[in-house]
């Protein structure tokens, strides 16, 4: 089989011809073939490759749609947790190039028909439960689970919520089109009947103008921070496990997500001055206060005429700054979501109950080793970040995303195989 | 001041200058603007214009995303709501063009800045509450409240929840990208604060392949048996509110919002042909039952060998069709909705209790009088429609949509300010 995105299977090719002939549409499989791959250009033509020695999805750059999903593992046979990674490898690998999730005539139901791959990723991890649970080593997997991958620690603040929290494996699908992102988790459910079942789910949403970095909900641009993604020698020091890791993991990176409520009702009331305080950076620019430039380094010495850091000392930018960290880094990968808006009743003036929004920032980020990554800088933050005022962690989940799969293989396999 | 979509006003002008004064930003103000434009040619950067005739965002070329909203008036003036609709007006006639909401410095927590105008339009409507509540005639409007804005009937097999039920004032934003429709009404939000307030709010999405017909999240073709927005003819005769209407409502319309939850796991299980004897389409093409063309008439009395129906009785296709109901049409606008999933102890095998998707579609649909619209249609369907066994109605209502407003005018202006 060649590597070219838009080169279809035999297997593919009859099984849309099937679909053709099932429906009595009347045109011939080239008809069908043309319609499912999207011939136009444009960035949403676009597919990213799903074969590699990284799993794609974490890298690539941020597509504008996501839908996360968790899944508990419903069966204790561990050739069943394997015959599903095969299969959702399969369909991964299909759907990324903007094929239907499998070759049978009438499995997909056919709401991405037409549209084109649109980058969709698909990224997987493991939970620590997949390796034991309640005590159990459910797969035969216990000796090969890492140290760093356990629960995370109950950081201050934290208000986490079951149905938000946890689970055995993650799915996230991201994609320049939600319609397409959620075609994919729901395939790759739909695939695991029997075997695994959704837990929780979130869906996400982040645009940035072109050239520029995407701003979140609070206003303000999410991201700037990061480390290079088009530079892989970054991308092997702060991302990409190396040989610290089990063969399994090489390749491979911890994925840390964290559901974050903002209470956008109250942030919108700050004045602009507060805001830049607490974030420590000029909302329009994104640069560091005090400095010009988006990119500019942070000065943490400068002061005002009173003698008052530029930079609060409780400032989100100052805390979370890797040179305020022993040099921790982390790729963040964070998405806005809106579900919307349910019953609140405020902590504070003006004590308003009524109906407030559920929404702020999916976060996700990829790191070597969280204990040294999102766990040392978010335990200082979730103490003494300003934002705290705003931001309530509600759900989330530490996984292990293995490395990615060649051709032929699945994502996993040298967890389940190796000796 | 011109109809140019791309005009700034000098108050707009100041506004923004003033914002980058305010954050240090070290750019001048026609960097400023060039960043809220979007300079990029493309569709995301065209802008929808706000004033005429008719509201916006009904035979608009449907946008990719929407969200829309509901609010209940808290106040007992009618005074404040005239305010409310000015400011209203006004923001929203900014934001069409990819402005901020208003031209203070602050206000705007700039979350879309940077983002192109996306194609946002935003639709207000009027519910029966706004005339009369609880028997009180609120604002002195009761008067001028048509027969047909009324509570809509309750129909067989509804599931009507309050919290996603009816309300005062509708306001549909819908856009290319979700962060700017979703931008658009947390900034109506605010700008109603001690006025009204959000009673529910409903996110959706909606991919078409280019030039072809979107499909939901059933995987069929979704608007083909609608009038066609680029005939004004057929425009005037199925949507817009003629001289029958009073005058406030003349160039308007009747909007029925309807949530329905889809039972997609259940509709994932069912095989293809069963699925086409539900919709009396087929699925791939689109085309109705025993023709080629998704545009080919529906010929409903046409049988297979066994002299049955080739569209079946209870079909969707055939129970909806304008030529099955006198005549009766509606301009569909829907969108899917996936708000995640939710705990359902299911009713039919395999009995199955646990996580099931709460995702359906948003459909919105508009006419001159919902009477002979969507209540003559759906009253026959709710009651045997075979697609009931996949779909349940759990929220929605009725919204009288007044014309468009002429720039400096506001929406409802007639209503409000007519003798």
């Amino acid at each position: 089989m060649s590597g070219c995105p838009f080169h279809f299977t035999r297997r593919g090719f009859l099984g849309l011809a099937g679909l053709a002939a099932a429906a009595g549409a009347g045109f011939g499989a080239r008809g069908v073939i043309e319609k499912v791959t999207g011939l136009e250009s444009g960035r949403a033509q676009k597919a990213e490759p799903f074969w590699g020695k990284h799993q794609a999805g974490i890298v690539t750059p941020t597509q504008n749609n996501t839908y996360f999903a968790v899944f508990d593992l419903v069966t204790d046979k561990r050739d069943e947790v394997i015959a599903l990674l095969k299969k959702w490898t399969d369909a991964s690998a299909r759907m990324a190039k903007g094929q239907t999730a499998d070759s049978a005539d009438q499995a997909d139901p056919g709401d991405a028909l037409g549209l084109p791959p649109s980058r969709l990723t698909i990224t997987f991890g493991f939970g620590p439960s997949l390796f034991t649970k309640g005590g159990k080593d459910r797969y035969g997997l216990a000796s090969k689970q890492p140290e760093a991958l356990a629960d995370l620690p109950k950081f201050n603040g934290d208000q986490l919520v079951p149905e938000h929290t946890g689970g055995d494996l993650s799915v996230q699908a991201c994609a320049d089109d939600p319609q397409v992102a959620f075609h994919a988790v729901r395939q790759l459910a739909r695939l695991a009947d029997y075997t695994a079942q959704i837990r929780w789910t979130q869906a996400g949403f982040m645009s940035a103008p072109p050239g520029e970095t995407a701003r979140n909900l609070m206003g303000f641009k999410d991201g700037t921070g990061n480390p290079s993604i088009a530079d892989p020698a970054a991308m092997d020091k702060v991302v990409w496990i190396g040989r610290e890791g089990p063969d399994w993991l090489q390749g491979g990176s911890y994925m840390v997500a964290r559901r974050i409520r903002i209470a956008l009702e109250h942030w919108d009331r700050m004045k602009l001055a507060f805001q830049e305080q607490t974030v420590g950076r000029y909302k329009l620019s994104g640069a560091p206060l005090g400095m010009k430039g988006e990119f500019d380094k942070a000065n943490f010495d400068a002061t005002d005429k009173d003698g008052n850091p530029l930079i609060p000392e409780n400032s989100h930018l100052r805390l979370a700054a890797a040179t305020n960290n022993d040099g921790a880094q982390i790729l963040r990968r964070p998405y806005s979501y809106n579900d919307g808006v349910n019953f609140t009743a405020e902590r504070w003036p003006p004590w308003r109950q009524g109906m407030e929004y559920d929404a702020g920032l999916m976060f996700v980020c990829y790191q070597r080793d969280p204990r040294t990554g999102f766990i040392k800088i978010f335990d200082k933050l979730s103490k003494f970040d300003m934002m705290n005022q705003f931001a309530t962690h509600v759900g989330g989940g530490l996984f292990a995303c293995p490395g990615g799969a060649g051709e032929g293989g699945y994502i996993g396999q040298r967890l389940f195989e190796a000796a």
